[in-house]
C-alpha cells in the first residue's frame, strides 16, 4: 500500500507509530523522550481541551497558573509523594551559561549554582498546596475549585509518542474542601466528567473504578480511574481522580476555621487527563488504512474532493461546492474543500483516510447533473450517493451515526473482551490467547497483586464502582474474596 | 481607604503591586521570580489569548507544540542568539533525585547526570528550526505558519509581577517562507494584528515602529514592535515581530528547492506577546480605586447588586434580576448577580471597583417600583438611572462607550506625552519633569544611543513606521540626522 502503514496484525506497535507519525499527529525530536505535537495533532488536542474546559467550567471550576519550577524540598514534604515522583525528575541546578573559555560554544557557569535545586513539576500538588496555605483561612474560602492546563516532565526511560513521553501536556484539577464527604463527591464528579468525555466525545467506552492500594497515586487516600481497552487487548488508564484526604493539607499546614471557629485541616482532591488520551484514541478506533477520528472532536469532519476534466467542469463544480460549504459551515460543521491540483483524487482519498476524516464527499460532472454527491464514511468505508438537496441535514445525521457507530463498535469489542476466570490456568491462558480484561477474584493483598504482575505482567486495572459482591476464592492463592476485580496487561 | 491601595502619586510602583495583588490578578510564590496567576487574572489572560488565537487562525496560522527542553549546544548555533539568551537560562543537569543517605529528604542523584545539559526554552527558534529541517524540502511546504502557546523561562535578577518574571506565558509564532519579501510581509502583518488587538481590545494605543540595531532581537535582521505609554510616563514594549532573514535557516541548515529546482535557505519570522500585556493593561487604565478593565476582555462585564431590607423585598428583586440576567446573557454579556449576604452593598461596590468591572448595576425596592436601575460606570465613575426596559440594549451600548472612552482617554494622554525636543537641555528636562516619549533627532549610531541611555536611562523605543523624513541634527552629538526617533525610559 502506498501509505506504507504496517498492518496492525504484523506489528501492532509499529502500526501505532506509523499512524501517529504518518497521520501527522506528532513526531520525535532530538530531545530524548520529548515529542513535537504537529498542527493536526494539536488541533485534535485543542478540541479535546476546549470540550473538557467547558465541562469543568460548567461545574464551577476556574483556571489558574502555578509555577513550572518547584523547590526540591517540597517533594519530601509528603512521604508517599516523594517515593512516587523523586525518581523521575528533571532537576534545574544552574541559572546561567557562559562562553567556554576554550572557545567551544557555551558551558554551564559554575558560579551560577542554585542554593536549592528546582525540579520541573511532575505534578503540582506540592507547589499548589503551599500556595493554598495563604488563600485559605475560613470555611468561607471553601470550596476552592481550581484547574490548570500545563506541561509537566517525568523523566521516562522508555518512551512512546503520546503514551509515555518525558514532557506531556495535561490538565490538573486541585480542589480544597471543608469536609471529607465533599471532597469525595468532587473526586467522583470529576470521574463522571472524564467518563462522559471519553464515551460521548472520544467514542471510547470506559470502566469506572477505584485503584488498589498498590496502584494508587502517590499521596492519595483513594484513586478513582477510568480504564479503556485497546484493540490489541491491552488496557489503558485514561484518567484519574484522587481523594487526597488531608495528606497535603497536613504536609503544607493548610487549615481553616469552620462555622464554629474550630480549626481543621482542609480536604483535597486532584484529577487529571493528559495528551495520552490521543494515544488511546488512535489505538481504540484506527485500522490499517489510518486513523479513524470521532466526528465530535475531529479537526476536520468533512472533506470535499472534486473529480473533473478541464477547467469548465471544474468551474461548475466549484460553484456548487462553494454553496454546499457555506451550508455546512452554517451548521457548525468543520469542512474543507480540497481542490488543489497538485495531487490526483485517488491520492487525496488515501490521505484523508490516513488522517481519519469522518466523511469524504466526492463530486464529479455527472453527479452534478444528477444533483447527487458521493458520501464515503471513514469508519465503515461504505460509499453511497445522496441528493445534494438539504445536504447539511444529511451530513449532520451521518456524523451523528458515525459517532454512535464508533462507540458501539468499541463497546462491543470491549464487552467481548471481559472474561470471567476462576482458575489460574485459565487466567494465564486467556491473558495469552485473548487478552482484554479478566474478571477474577483476588485475596485483597498487595503481595498477591505483585506476584500476579511478576508472573504475567497483568495488573489490577480497577475495582469497578458498584461492583457486585460475590463470594469466591482468589485466582492465585485460593484465599477467600468478596468480589471480582479487573486484571489486564496495560499501557 | 478600606481597600488600602497606595495612591499612584505616592508610590507608583507600590500602587501597581497593590492593584495586581489586591485585584487578585497574580501573586508572588516561594519560587524566586515565579508568579502564580490567580483565577481572575487567568480569566483575563484567557480572553486575551482566545482573541489573539482567533486572529492568528483567521490569518491562516495553526498551533503546534514543541519541547520545553532544548539541548544546550543549540543555543550556540546562531551567534547573536547565544549572546542574547545564554546569560539567563535555567539549566537542567540531572534527571533523578534520591533519598539522602543522611536521612535529610532528597538529594540530586550524582549518577543521573545528563550527558548534555538541557535548557528550559527562553524562546524556541532553535528547537523549532531544528524541527523545520525535516518538515521543509520544497517550495510546496511553504509558507509554514505555526504558532505556539507556551511557558518560557528567562532567569531574571529583578522581577515584577507580569512585567518581568522568570517564568511567563506567551505565544510565539514561527513562520517559514520562500522569499524575503513574503517573510517581511508576514512580520508586518503580525505587527498589525498586535496593534489591532492592543488598540481595539485592550483600549491601549500603541506606536508601530522598528527597533534600532542595538535593541533588536538576538538573531533578527529587523525587529518590529508596538510601544505603549504607561500613566507614569514610562514606555512599555507590548509586542515584537521579527524578520529573521535566513539566520536560523543557515544555523540549522534548512533549505528548500524552489520551482526551478534551485536550493535556497528558508526565510523566517518570529513574533510574540506575553502575559506582560496584563501589566501594561493595569498601568494604562487603572486609578487609585483599583483596576479599570476594558469591556471587550474583562472577565466580568456587568455586576448586579441588590439593595434590600427583608426577604420580601429580596424576593421581588431576585425575580426581576433573574429576568435581566438572562436578557443580558442572551446578548453574550458576561454578567454576575452578586446577592451574597455575607457583605453589605458598599463593601461589594468597593470590591468590584477594585476588580475593574466596567459596569455595576444596583437595584433596590424603590427602583423596582419605578422600573429603574442604577448604572455606575467604572471608567468615569458616573452614576445614573435608566429604565429596565430593553436594558440589554442599553448595556451593550454603555459597554461600547466605555471601550471607546477608555481608548480615547489613553490616546489623549499618549498624544499629550510625545514631546518634540531639539536640544540636549530640553531632552533632559522633559524626561525628568514630564516623561513620555521624546521625539528627537539621533545620529544613527549605537554609540550615541548607548551614551544617551547611560546619561538618562532613556532608550530609543522605536523608529515609527512611515516616519516623516526631516533634516536635523542629533540631540546629543549635533551630527546630521534625517528623521526623528522616539526615546523614553521604559519598563
Amino acid at each position: 500500500m502506498s501509505k506504507e502503514i504496517t498492518a496492525s496484525s504484523v506489528d501492532y506497535s509499529q502500526w501505532y507509530n506509523d499512524l501517529v507519525i504518518k497521520g501527522e499527529l506528532a513526531d520525535y525530536t532530538v530531545v530524548r523522550g520529548c515529542m513535537v505535537i504537529k498542527p493536526y495533532g494539536f488541533a485534535l488536542w485543542e478540541n479535546m481541551r476546549d470540550t473538557l474546559d467547558r465541562m469543568f467550567k460548567d461545574t464551577g471550576h476556574v483556571n489558574a497558573y502555578f509555577p513550572l519550577l518547584i523547590p526540591k524540598s517540597f517533594l519530601s514534604r509528603e512521604a508517599a509523594h516523594v517515593e512516587g515522583f523523586a525518581k523521575e525528575c528533571a532537576v534545574v541546578t544552574h541559572y546561567r551559561l557562559k562562553n567556554d573559555p576554550d572557545g567551544n560554544g557555551v558551558i554551564v557557569d559554575p558560579e551560577a549554582k542554585l542554593e536549592e535545586e528546582l525540579i520541573i513539576r511532575p505534578t503540582s500538588e506540592t507547589i499548589i498546596w503551599n500556595t493554598y496555605k495563604t488563600w485559605i483561612q475560613s470555611y468561607r474560602d471553601l470550596p476552592l475549585l481550581i484547574n490548570q492546563w500545563a506541561n509537566v516532565v517525568r523523566w521516562e526511560m522508555r518512551t512512546r509518542l503520546f503514551l509515555r513521553t518525558s514532557e506531556f501536556l495535561w490538565q490538573e484539577g486541585h480542589t480544597a474542601h471543608a469536609t471529607a464527604q465533599e471532597a469525595v463527591e468532587e473526586a467522583t464528579r470529576m470521574l463522571d466528567i472524564y467518563a462522559d468525555f471519553a464515551e460521548n466525545w472520544m467514542a471510547m467506552p470506559v470502566i469506572k473504578g477505584v485503584k488498589t492500594a498498590g496502584e494508587r497515586f502517590a499521596g492519595a487516600v483513594e484513586t478513582y480511574c477510568i480504564e479503556a481497552l485497546m484493540q490489541d487487548g491491552k488496557a489503558l488508564q485514561a484518567g484519574t481522580s484522587h481523594f487526597l484526604g488531608q495528606n497535603f493539607a497536613k504536609a503544607f499546614e493548610v487549615t481553616f476555621s469552620d462555622k464554629t471557629n474550630k480549626l481543621d485541616y482542609v480536604w483535597a482532591t486532584s484529577w487529571g487527563v493528559t495528551t495520552r488520551l490521543i494515544g488511546a484514541l488512535v489505538m481504540v478506533h484506527s485500522d490499517d488504512e489510518g486513523l479513524i477520528l470521532p466526528p465530535r472532536i475531529a479537526p476536520l469532519q468533512v472533506v470535499i474532493i472534486p473529480i473533473y476534466k478541464g477547467e469548465e467542469q471544474k468551474k461548475l463544480i466549484d460553484e456548487k461546492v462553494n454553496e454546499l460549504v457555506s451550508q455546512l459551515k452554517s451548521k457548525g460543521i468543520r469542512v474543507k474543500y480540497d481542490d488543489g491540483d497538485n495531487q490526483r483524487p485517488g491520492w487525496k482519498f488515501a490521505q484523508y483516510e490516513l488522517k481519519g476524516v469522518p466523511v469524504r464527499l466526492a463530486i464529479g460532472a455527472r453527479d452534478l447533473e444528477k444533483n447527487l454527491i458521493e458520501i464515503a464514511r471513514r469508519d465503515t468505508r461504505e460509499k453511497y450517493s445522496v441528493s445534494m438537496d438539504d445536504l447539511s441535514v444529511t451530513i449532520v445525521s451521518v456524523l451523528d451515526e458515525i459517532q454512535q457507530a464508533m462507540f458501539n463498535k468499541a463497546l462491543s469489542f470491549r464487552e467481548g473482551h471481559i472474561t470471567k476466570v476462576d482458575t489460574w490456568d485459565e487466567f494465564e491462558k486467556v491473558l495469552q490467547e485473548k487478552g482484554g480484561f479478566i474478571s477474577a477474584h483476588w485475596d485483597g493483598t498487595t503481595e498477591t497483586e505483585e506476584k500476579i504482575k511478576e508472573l504475567t505482567k497483568a495488573t489490577i486495572r480497577c475495582i469497578p464502582l458498584d461492583n457486585p459482591q460475590e463470594a469466591g476464592s482468589c485466582v492465585l492463592t485460593g484465599k477467600p474474596s468478596s468480589e471480582r476485580v479487573l486484571f489486564a496487561v496495560a499501557y
